[in-house]
């Protein structure tokens, strides 16, 4: 039987839209697991925030993420629903979930590789479930 | 030796694009699964279709989310292949597969959301794999 | 306690922009490692290259999906970071991993699925690592 380690991080966004990067916390469960080899498995339970892995050191980049991403899909465009149908296109787009490799008890993350929570209905409270599989 | 157990969806679409709510479906091998803490992995096996997890509320935003992916990825471009092309670009996009989290033998899904599967090449005969792991 | 066999499959691309079938290299290794039912994890450890399953027949289809990507993320726009930001945000949107089903030792993909690996920011030397689980 597969056993696994789950625990919830809970955030508080302050943008409507915003990266949070959260390799540190994913690291720091890893690290407390005890797991060598496993999976780390992240999942957003929100329908207007998504989980992203890029780039980890222009915070540049970050802005030209999001602000590609309200080109793409704009806020001020005609939905049905209400404005707030383009946070959950954005949602639907960049998706609520992202499986990790562990080797050695460490994330196996590329050098350049940080993983970001998404906010696109901000300022809110957020919560990320982390769920290591040993 | 890690145990799994594994299920067919059969869907038949009506629309060309639509998203097809499979939620209970899904739900109901779970439970029947009776796997109290686990994995459980949607698999698409289609080109022209994905699985998208997003708001259980509202068919208008529904109808928003496909219309904008149409936007953006408009049947009427010019592409080398055949209009066709437009369907397998939205389904790269969108992604085939999904990974849930199962506690207490229960999806672990957020309060409102629900699992879609989304046609872009209907109609047509479909097939959505669910695999729990136990 | 779950067991797992990891590969690292090495590749150089030759284009800026370009897909790259690796679904027999991935298949090979499932062969390979003997598991009857399990899990393949595809983990792309960059942050301007992306893992995508598509059709697995017409290279033109691969144009168009490049191409319309290129359309959708243009190299051109004004970006904070540098015209470099196109490459980090198609990653972002198309994904770094992918999960697949295997079943009677064999990956369980649809008859035109194929996998691809997407660079964004070629030429180059990646790698992509493959992670059975038994």
């Amino acid at each position: 039987m597969t056993m696994y380690k789950t625990k919830e991080i809970s955030l508080k966004t302050s943008e409507q839209n915003q990266m949070i990067d959260i390799t540190s916390m994913v690291r720091d469960f890893v690290k407390e697991s005890h797991v060598r080899d496993g999976m780390c498995f992240i999942y957003v339970p929100h329908t207007t925030a998504s989980i992203v892995i890029n780039e980890n050191t222009d915070p540049q980049l970050r802005d030209d993420i999001l602000d590609h991403i309200e080109r793409l899909i704009p806020k001020g465009e005609k939905y049905k629903h209400s404005s707030h149908a383009a946070a959950h296109i954005k949602a639907s787009l960049l998706g609520n979930s992202k499986t990790l490799l562990i080797k050695d008890n460490k994330l196996l993350l590329g050098r350049w590789e940080a993983l970001y929570f998404c906010e696109f209905s901000g300022p809110r409270e957020r919560v990320v479930i982390v769920r290591v599989q040993v």
